[in-house]
């Protein structure tokens, strides 16, 4: 049996800055699991607590029964395939940036269900206007080529940066003129509508949208992902759930984690606070001379580091090398949750001043 | 917000005797996961819980990591079809019962993964070495058929009743000399083992299966399926995982549930309470002289009820009516879990006892 | 090199009786080919001969462009699987016979695009309003189950009995109750159509059905087939076609076959030749006092032999051996087509007869 | 009825140099259809021409039957899916160039049997080891990413470029060294083989591929390609084409033509008559000083027009603009095949020398 506690004396672990799911889930949402955990109910998401949650969603929004179908599904993987596959026809394809997560990080998924990927190149970290028309102008020459029928954006995006309402308006605009459907991941949409760059409400990514999902497992659920659909689109869907194996028996526990996490504010202040540990580093790294590798808008920090910095950092702290420079140089990327420790990033904010400083002064 | 306790007063709704999983989880299930909650651990099944849980349920069937790969999926619909398509190629068909979940129950999950499905007729629920061999006689116009490469069985099967050790051997004797791989559904698997008229080890089903599955959602998880891969079908099976959706960022939290489950013999006593429940129920019937439409092996109870006491019964509890009869007669399916309450059963003996009492006084 | 001419003196192989695509095409279909061989023609269906082909088939059927849309394949399987696949989402389902084309001789084709066969027993090789009604009745567990989308049938069907008018009726009219597609494989269309049984008219089953295809490989063409599909269906059907390898380069190819199938009424005669060579066979031996194992409708024989009879004529003939029988007779099949040379079947007639009456004699 | 004479008095249509599937099949081939037609023969692949075709190919690369089956399917889709979805499991990818015919010409045919595609840029329309070796590199994040299995390379290329020996040399070890197939798609493979700059035995080919497969449709047939497959990626094979539709019945078609075009060196002479042709077209461009915009190796001439010259072209004769240039000159596309008329390339060359020559004199 592993031991439960894994920090102790000397044998302390390097803090993880790796990814925004390497804890548990926040605790009232344990207590939430524990509370309900005895009464029967329903099976397959026909729960009170899934009924329940779908609402307090959908009250978020601020949109009702008629406009919109909710539906739970155990990951971000489940929800992109699912809710690609339920809307296209076998010969319709997906525009995505070639950094989306379906096109690197789901290892087929969406093919596996027999779609093609169109790939964009990304301009930080997002779509834009002028690539996304300049990949249906490329992508005319039918039947030959499958038929361009979906756009996959993320937000906030594989890099951490979110769409502004400009940006959303004109790229739903361009979808509708050329009968796309527009479907937005929303794994990280918490940190990205607490981004102090966000101008966009719910109601208006539900509005300029056909699908979206918000995201639970990088939000502090246990696991889980919430899909919107407008109705026009739900019919069947719970049939797509079912055959990809994400229609649970005990529905809810999806729906127990979706109802604690909007029946208050808990969902936004929880992404709240993982924008604010980022931001945290991002001024002191700046503040420290140190170049961003992107703007900081969401809970991920890409910053220049030389290479001595960060092989010291590694001994202290987890994260990922994202990329070598040419001038010796390297990316890291740095991401913070609903469960950053605010003292291991004054830690790690304290320790890298003091390397600095004494660097600093050595090369003086 | 809907109360969190169901049954007050009067208000009480009947007790569910439908299925095996409206309920959460067993209150050890749920302190494993608050205890284990605020470690951080590595992602994607890679974390020290699923490490651990894995030898456990190795320790207990009695393999060591040479012979055995074992992958936590979050549903039971993930676990087979994950199972099956990763091992056959496209132009190769499963053998399955009629009754087979898959067959009927799954939303045509194996044929969206590519894959016929060959339907043979149950006998007591379950294969038999003759039903198997004609089906194999009957597919071997090749290529315009499909060929057959997999056997799969549920044990227990779909209508309750268990494999013996001389069946189980027999239909594996028939696979390897046929060369199909045999693979089993062990959603109620523990019920199986701890069934009376069991016979067999987890090791034997282990060294006469290919792959086999031990389910957590019916046996007191909140979800999540354990499938035990023999070593030479494991290469490449995590990507399968990815593909479907059943990778979960958090794979600790399948980990934390199986490590409770198998750590002592939480699991096994579990499953021996459902059967003890469903026992309880068909003694009681078959004193009073109703007669069973099955076998009682596991926690599944088949009986056949005059419409009065059908009528009647429904006020009080939930279950399936499971077919009518010519005669005016119904069977019902009465399921017990984990989680059932003896004071529930006790009173549901008590209540049909009663009524047929008096119901025999008045038509004497 | 193989000699072109197979039958040459003592040598002469047994004359074929096995199925009605073992010649190459009708000496005016390959005269076509001839005279339109040097012309150059707009690629992928878009020729002259492949538009005028649709027209001429539209005229038979007495239906305009408004009304329909032609597509040619090259082969039978690959118009049932781009047919089905073009009009089911990825969670609707198929019912056929389990005796159906689709079911049983097309290696999984069906399920390999994703879709669940749900069976029917058939009754004289067809299926009945009864047996469909059972089928929709027992699949309606949504989501579990997957949801009853399309009807396959075949016409003539695969023992060569064909539908009347009345039966069609009254599968359409539960097929339009039922939200259900009709879907006609017509591989042996030509000799439904021309059997004496037959009251339906192309234009009634365009109207019943929503797609059916017009076989030609079975019909004298070198290969090819012409799906037929209600202008409402037929959005996009084009790129299916693509994606499954069936756009030809030189649709030509097939626009010239079916325009000289069509342009008069070669595909009729045709198909019946073939009808009435079997009915030839079937009537000589009911006249010898043998007993038909089904009613010879087009251009299929099932007739019970004993075996000493069965195992002389293949020595002469090439046929299948349908079933054993218990009483150690056996049902053979035999097929005729638009090749089968008369001289054949006399010569095939009269030796039956002359082993008939010998053994009779022998027996007296 | 069309008429099936196409060009008369002053109504003749401008010729086309569109592609090289515009014609009808070469005489002889219908000639060998014409030839074999009456003989009863084995179907789905089995008869007497299919198994000598197959023969002849073997002698002609230099290989015997236990080294490599051979399959023929109607089209080159169907080549191209059915070869990699035979032999890839279900997580595993393609790398491919961006410009490969199954990246942007096949409407997502590869897609639709479930496999990611990896797209890598193009040097002179073909794969480089440096540019596969990078993809490589990129696509190593298991199991988040899909796992490169195979190497798609067209040969000729689709830009009508060809591999040297020392360019598959190297690929074909960077495959081996990462447990890559190598896969080559030889729709104008005819055409490669006869390039004045190919230096690669048909044997060679076959030793350093996996798969490969030999147009037909594109060299005189009426349609067909034989796919070349090593022994040990053979099994099942023939399941795969059955259940694509592209098993036909009437195999006899394929196995004519493919008899026909390898008995004597035909599929050579009308190859090399391709290239010639282009290589008058373009030879004469760059006498008269115009900018070819891409070395003219076998049937495919891409040149640089002025707006002027390339309008009044277009009354004459049809063909692709390909590129429009900034500078408002364009690249056209040239097709030549087996069917090109030396003396409408005449007309061409004629023409164009002397708008040119008129032009010069204008403008001088």
């Amino acid at each position: 049996m592993p031991s439960t506690s894994l920090c102790q004396d000397e044998a302390c672990p390097p803090y993880s800055l790796m990814d925004d799911y390497s804890e548990g889930a926040h605790p009232q949402i344990l207590e939430a699991l524990l509370r309900t955990n005895s009464t029967q109910q329903v099976t397959y998401g026909n729960d009170e607590y899934s009924i329940c949650a779908r609402q307090l969603i959908r009250n978020k929004i601020g949109c009702d029964e008629d406009e919109a179908d909710i539906f739970f599904v155990p990951s971000g993987t489940s929800a992109n395939l699912i809710s690609i596959a339920s809307c296209l026809r076998p010969y319709e394809a997906v525009i995505t940036l070639d950094s989306g997560h379906i096109a690197c990080k789901e290892a087929g998924a969406i093919e596996a269900t027999g779609h093609k990927l169109i790939l964009v190149p990304a301009v930080d970290g997002k779509m834009t206007p002028t690539n996304l028309q300049k990949a249906l102008q490329q992508n005319q020459f039918f039947p030959h080529m499958a038929k361009p029928r979906l756009l996959y954006i993320s937000n906030a995006s594989e890099t951490g940066t979110v769409y502004t309402k400009r940006e959303l308006t004109s790229l739903s605009a361009i979808c509708k003129q050329s009968n796309l459907l527009l479907f937005m991941d929303g794994a990280r949409i918490g940190t990205a509508i607490c981004s102090r760059k966000n101008d966009l409400t719910l109601r208006e990514i539900f509005d300029m949208t056909d699908i979206f999902w918000i995201g639970g497992t990088k939000a502090g659920a246990l696991m889980g992902e919430a899909i919107v659909v407008k109705k026009e689109l739900a019919n069947g869907f719970v049939f797509h759930l079912k055959q990809h194996g994400a229609l649970l028996a005990k529905g809810r526990i999806l729906g127990v984690q979706f109802m604690e996490l909007f029946r208050s504010d808990l969902f936004f202040a929880l992404a709240t606070h993982a924008n604010e540990m980022a931001q945290k580093i991002s001024t002191s790294f700046e503040k420290l001379g140190y170049k961003l590798a992107a703007e900081t808008e969401t809970n991920q920090v890409f910053v220049v580091l030389p290479q001595e910095l960060l092989r010291r950092l590694q001994d202290r702290f987890r994260f990922y090398v994202w990329e070598q420079l040419d001038d010796g140089n390297s990316v890291i990327r740095l991401v913070t949750s609903w469960a950053t420790d605010e003292l291991e990033i004054d830690k790690f904010n304290a320790w890298v001043e003091q390397w600095t400083v004494a660097t600093n002064i050595l090369s003086d």
